[in-house]
């Protein structure tokens, strides 16, 4: 699967930031591969790219629309069909993230046929698994959990891998969502597998290595998040993770989308991560936390990082505002 | 969707008797629905049903061949082609509880539809589900758990179904694995559902109920078995159990199909079952324990049941050897 940059980012009617992380992502990763993003009515998401209609994102090159949007659920709305027309007719790809397929889209599907352009539902995978066979993996393995979906897993896990590879260590990033298989160029959507694969998926995507190689694997949603901890504990027991490094959001009052749920404390999600990691490799540690302070004032965030390293007694970093060197210190390479 | 029975139960080269656990349940639950066995060569699992050619099941009226067997990672042999043709040319219909599609084997679909009859792929869904919202339902729900797969979920379940029915409790019997679904006639496959959608295809499995009425769940899996885990924590969120039932086999040596993961004790596995439910129903209580002991003598079983129930202080039955009530005397009605 080759994905064609650059990419014009399709930010829909995204009701808040938080709901474009997928394009936000992008762009902050891979920024150059990004010609521009198109806001409709009501959106209220702004990566600060030029904004472009279809026909000028063309002009200037663009070869695959994304969408960018996270819905809850992951659907298509119906109010952005005229604009997905648009695109194929222009000549543009569509990559799409979402759980609804592009391809069971009537009208979309004969469109990109007539204009001999490619859909790619990035959630969905011809490819089958095998069950999680639970056998030790040569190599190492760090993998990002986190207090609450969307609370920085993925940045968190790029960053290291950056960090890693500067310092000359052999790293892959391997990625387990649609926002992380844009920037990686492959992986594997873990929350779109057929539940009994969830583990066994996490093996293919994290196979046997070299002894000195290290993947980052990307976390996906919370074990305390009772919509999504079946996949994040099929994904931690697939990923027999010698390495954890837990991601938390400070100002997040619930749990994602759950105003019922409180989130949980970062000592109890290091506990319960570990525990649970630890079937399949006794071994895990907790080797540090990243706080994503995005929402606080300088002072305040350094105060609170402090804070945390104090009270927990691990390394506590923000990877966008301090960098996540003092984790990587913490790696046992 | 309406399976046609009488059945005839196709057991094909079951390696033990684990193996036709699907149709053995179906025999067990609906004896009077099952015309016959059908074993291949090589066959090491035996219903005690008469053993029937398809020809001979044809002309005693069954109606719908059962693939009763549950092979690891749930494909279908190509061994049992042959049978599967014949059965569709003398007018059965198929019930296929694996994860491969019968749908997708051109010459049986070819077959089907050339003869007018249905291929049931009861692994498969066409319906989709909404993200669990976590949000408190009506009614009161019992859920097995346990230390394993295959030690007796969906057995206990069903004997605690009728206990309750016997004595004038409101109660349903909510099939989440393929053996249950044909036994109840209906239901959802949860290792089936996309990862994403597991915990919200319990709460659609178990809605809002009158308050006095019980729906008792079946379990998958165990939250120790590295391949399912996630499963069984998706399944154990979204229903939201008021009771939890632990179910456990004492001769098993690991984990099924792990040699590698000894089995957890009994009282670890309500430990950790009690804590993950009180995510989403913080009065989640395990009020007993049932042993499969089918493979103990009766002295045996008797002095592990009473020495279990000792040490870990919850009522201890075998939901087949001494039956149920005891533990149904402990649900909070």
């Amino acid at each position: 699967m080759v994905i064609n940059k650059p990419y014009l980012l399709f930010l829909g009617d995204a009701s808040d930031q938080l709901a474009a992380k997928t394009a936000e992502g992008v762009a902050y990763w891979r920024r150059s591969d990004c010609v521009g993003q198109m806001r409709l009515p009501g959106c209220n998401a702004n990566l600060h790219l030029p904004d472009l209609t279809i026909a000028e994102a063309s002009k200037q090159g663009a070869l695959t629309l994304l969408i960018g949007v996270a819905n809850r659920g992951g659907r298509l709305s119906e109010l952005w069909l005229p604009y997905l027309r648009e695109a194929l007719e222009t000549g543009m790809d569509i990559a799409n993230g979402l759980h609804n397929r592009l391809a069971d889209v009537h009208e979309l599907a004969e469109l990109a046929a007539n204009n001999g352009r490619n859909l790619f539902d990035l959630r969905h995978t011809s490819v089958t698994f095998d069950v999680a066979n639970g056998k030790k993996r040569t190599g190492k393995r760090l993998l990002t959990v986190g207090t609450d979906c969307s609370v920085g897993k993925m940045y968190v896990s790029l960053a290291i891998e950056q960090e890693m590879k500067r310092r000359g260590i052999r790293t892959s990033f391997c990625a387990t969502g649609q926002t992380g298989i844009l920037i990686a160029g492959g992986g594997i959507s873990v929350d779109a597998v057929t539940a009994d694969f969830i583990s066994g998926a996490v093996e293919a995507l994290s196979p046997d290595q070299e002894p000195d190689h290290w993947d980052v694997i990307e976390g996906q949603g919370s074990l305390f998040h009772p919509s999504f901890a079946g996949v994040s504990l099929g994904l931690l027991h697939g990923a027999q993770p010698d390495v954890l490094v837990m991601c938390h959001e400070p100002t997040r009052k619930h749990m994602r989308g759950l105003p019922e749920y409180p989130v949980p404390s970062i000592e109890n999600c290091i506990t319960a991560n570990e525990a649970a990691a630890r079937l399949t490799n006794p071994n895990a540690t907790c080797i540090g936390i990243s706080l994503n302070t995005a929402a606080l004032d300088e002072a305040d965030a350094r105060d609170l990082l402090a804070e945390t390293e104090a009270r927990i007694g691990l390394p506590c970093v923000d990877a966008i505002r301090t960098g996540v060197s003092r984790l990587v210190d913490c790696i046992p390479i």
